[in-house]
């Protein structure tokens, strides 16, 4: 079954694999006539870019995105927009140890149980890598959101246990700082945490947040795809996410009704919330207040400390994993997030504008 | 945006309002020769009705399952299986006050400004009625993978801060205990838990977690239908449901690698794991172990004491909400997350069978 | 693989047998705020009903459509719209002896090959039947259609050899005429040669011709959902259909360009054709003139005349099938044909609002 | 809406335009483990490519393609197989004056009212260029039917009024003659209405035919997805194609029942039919015998004699087509066929795979 084609209007297709020839994606349905240029998606490749800081691995990768299709005299056209990022900087040599064995808490076994053999470059597929076509896709998705007045913004909420204090949000420390922590001071713990983990030859997870600002009410699609239903399997579909909440999220499980409850306001003339519980989705459908979403991302399952596990002989061995890996991925993730939801957000805007008869008739008068 | 319809190979398209006339689903994609009765259904949507105990609301609706198609000779066809619920007890007096105001919590508010208007009887598709048609189909995947040796069972983990305790763990009492804990401890606590927040004119919410034995590895498709990302969409489209965790699920963003990564070993010539901290998913695919998910809910939105909302003339009054509610929906929730993850299941392991081209070969020889 | 859900945006999912318990459809994705009744669905379905005259099967067919579900207070609601008609003529006796071989020209071998056994009472799912879904859904969209003043219409274009003149062309005649031609005169005849088909326990094939008025320039989605490309899905995925026409259709090939291609021209200040060779399709794209498309239908494959088969035990037999069977489809499949490409372009119609960057801008403003 | 995305298991996604950078295609869902090389491609792409001999374009086009991932050691590897064709000999000059005016016969008014601009470098994706995606896809697809001895062969059955000789029928014929005739005489004939055609500053169109053979009994997923209708969707997908047939096509609506039904008979033990009007379909499933499809393409609307037309001034004007075309797009346009016959062969027979409950059973077993 095809499983790297993603969306309902909009349809992003990804493909490549670690140390391939390339990744990309194109990106199909998207309406004709917004500008755009490859630096509109630099911009967002560049942020998941590894080597940048201590606390990524020292792989170089340029990544520089080419657009083959879809734009015409500088604006999309309707038609497919492909986006490629040649492979240059991979050394297949740190790999071919990997070959021989399992890696735990990597997909190796995974594959071989399902396709019969793995590409084991660098990961192949299961690599993060395999995240360039949804960034560049999201990239394109975030500008028209921007242009509608949406923002779309993740950040690292905590590493470990070191957690960000709300009262020291900072937004523009987002892009600044190198755990893309939006709090300076929970960002210089949380690297002296990574770089511990790095000389103990271990990884760290850490909880990557998403906030969705001006989001209209009445977008989602009950009951299957929802907004919340849909947000969850894009972000959930993102290599090392093991849960996803959405708004008070796992704690609406210990709360009672009446403190989850959000109370509905008039807002001058206009109908809100006096609190978001919800995280702006009711039903399956936004309610107009902030969309908030939270991704727990895994720690990095290469770490160079011993481990065990099973070789193709089925003998049972102990490794270490050589090679540049980040000892943790969070940071380099949280644009891969943001691109998620932003494409997803998207995608049920275009499906919510045929919710009505009217809106039909009025379209075509 | 058609939004009623869910899967791949399989596909269910549910439907029905709480008031309306029926609710029901069309199961399509089914493969034929499985025999399949009335009775196979029902005990699936008994699970869910309401009237039993007395933590659920005393409504009476009997929910007796009409099988239209797809059968002959008590088998299946392979044809569209249709089946429907007549809607019987409905007090439609009942809501007639609520069709003036936005109830907190629900989804009211979100349907008028998509829609324009809504049908407001109970919620109308918004409704806990709408899994009626998730239920159906579910049950008709259950006993199929059953046949497989495949055993999905979800029961409930938490009501409020009342947790189950593994070493009291009897699965048998999921099915015996009305708050559908498989632990009888917890079970006598949470339903004290329970009954004190309808005094309070109250609610609380809960998890749900479901168990997956004997998949075989190599289930899920990289990389956007991978099984936990199809997991999450199946589940986090369930009413009320906030939050969806996979294995060590939030844990795991605080866990070290170390800790985090699970050993192959070699189980008597078969390669397995030493723990399943991945909840038997690694790289959205399968790897052989038990798969654990986990769903929060959050407490039903309808209580009785008051609360702050605004009408239809954008006045904002206190409202008492009256009706028969449950306090707490997670008891009747359980066969629906274990409906929708084996219906997700069962198409995931359809789509495998296409992995390799041998196989194809092999089919057609 | 699940085939019996069409469409994008708007999907319709249909069910049922020829001798099961009810046939249907559920419509989803259809727009909130049409007004809409059992009468408007039952004005369609009548037009496929049999028994009504000497040239059609005397089963009596009452096919009493039920609304239950995405309606409320007379309106759509946007939810899926459940149709049912439950069988109830139908005298299984009749078909007893047809289990036991495959007859020619049907799909009973075909069902066996593939499924292992086949519902082979009236033929199952393979039935003519099988298209009360069909026009269940078509109707519901053909009322949205002619709200946008765009007129969806089929009828009879030839029977046998025997065609209608353009010259006398009377649209009311398509109602009236039994054999839904729009001319008297071929009328008359057509039935003549009918009944000797009757008489001689054979049967004839025919064309449908459907043209839609008044569609905008701009509908059709390419390069694989062309407008084009999805009326030839969708019209030739209705049983007996053998070829499918656009326009000039299969003349185009012998054409030359400078016959072939339509002149632009100015008409009172918009674009618009000297001809209509292209029938109103170019690139896959309507271009604003009449869509003009023709389904070309096999003649009904049971007849009572000796026709050769194998039987279950692979022996060679003759066979006469008989049972209450139209010597002609044609006139009662006109309306599906109407059904089915009124579906499919307002589907289309729904995907063309989002082509503009600025459509979805000027909606959410 | 996404419209350049089509399959179901499979799916090939493309893109690209006449003038643009490169145009290509990914082909997601292919399984593991098949040899696949470049050269198999280019196999493929060699025959549509123009410059060959006198009746086709002058222009070069090298069409050299590049697989970016998907492959691993020279077999497939289960995830998305990306292709590239990068545009060389494309001269944006020779199409700077179609810019002002809608060429008749081609899209150009159509893309400019549904997307309200166009990349008018030779038609943009609405070139016959954009097949080059179509025809990467279906060479791979080609290769695995015929492992399984599965044969996918499409021919020009005519030109103009110049139609093929069955009795003088040379398979060899199709890749050796320029017309793509199997048949030495036709081709002649039609080579010389071809240059006639070119002479008068003409097009002409034609029938290509494409035959399937040895396809097992049982493919195709009623009631939408059936082989003919998917046929006819994936066919009436190619530029140019206005018609479309199985079997004996158009011929059936003038025949008996008498005439069109096949006898079905015992062929040394297995079921067999005693002639094929039906085109090896019955009710939507393949029946075992060869499967036949016409598809009649229009003359190239290019022409240089002179036509009639608006320019962007609504200013009716006359204009004469200058550049490089075709006088016949049909002999390139015949692996086109081929190869979106294959794409969709393969895609149903991996989905009825899953058909019957026990191979699924047996699979897991």
């Amino acid at each position: 079954m095809s499983g790297s084609i993603f969306g309902t209007n909009l349809k992003m297709s990804t493909f490549g694999e670690s140390h391939g020839v390339a990744l990309g994606a194109v990106l199909d349905g998207f309406p004709a006539g917004m500008e755009l240029s490859e630096e509109d998606i630099q911009k967002f490749l560049d942020r998941r870019k590894p080597g940048s800081s201590s606390i990524t691995t020292p792989r170089k990768e340029d990544d520089k995105v080419e657009i083959l299709s879809g734009i015409f005299e500088g604006r999309t056209t309707g038609t497919p927009i492909s986006m490629l990022v040649r492979n240059t900087s991979q050394r297949s040599a740190d790999y071919s140890e990997i070959a021989s064995y399992y890696r735990p808490g990597h997909a190796d076994f995974c594959l071989d149980a399902k396709y019969g053999f793995r590409d084991y470059r660098g990961g192949g597929r299961s690599s993060g890598r395999e995240t360039i076509g949804r960034v560049a896709c999201g990239a394109i998705c975030s500008k028209l959101l921007s242009q509608m007045g949406i923002e779309v913004y993740a950040y690292t909420k905590s590493i470990g246990d070191v957690e960000i204090d709300y009262n020291r949000f900072n937004r523009e420390d987002i892009l600044k700082n190198i755990t893309a922590m939006p709090d300076l001071e929970a960002d210089k713990k949380a690297v002296a945490l990574i770089e511990q983990c790095k000389k103990d030859g271990d990884s760290i997870g850490g909880v990557i947040e998403c906030v969705i600002k001006n989001v209209p009410a009445g977008i989602g699609e009950p009951v299957f795809d929802k907004l919340d239903a849909l947000l969850a399997h894009a972000v959930m579909s993102i290599g090392a996410v093991k849960a996803v909440e959405i708004g008070d999220g796992t704690t609406a499980s210990k709360s009672k009704g009446s403190e989850n409850n959000d109370a509905f306001i008039n807002d001058n003339g206009v109908v809100s919330k006096a609190t978001n519980h919800s995280g702006g989705i009711l039903g399956g459908i936004s309610d107009g207040r902030d969309i908030i979403i939270r991704a727990h991302v895994k720690p990095t399952p290469s770490i160079s400390s011993l481990q065990k596990t099973v070789n193709k002989d089925m003998e049972e061995i102990d490794i270490s994993i050589k090679g540049r890996h980040d000892p943790v991925v969070v940071p380099r993730a949280v644009v891969v997030v943001e691109s998620m939801c932003a494409f997803t957000l998207l995608d049920l805007m275009i499906s919510n504008m045929h919710s009505r008869v009217q809106s039909i008739i009025d379209f075509y008068k």
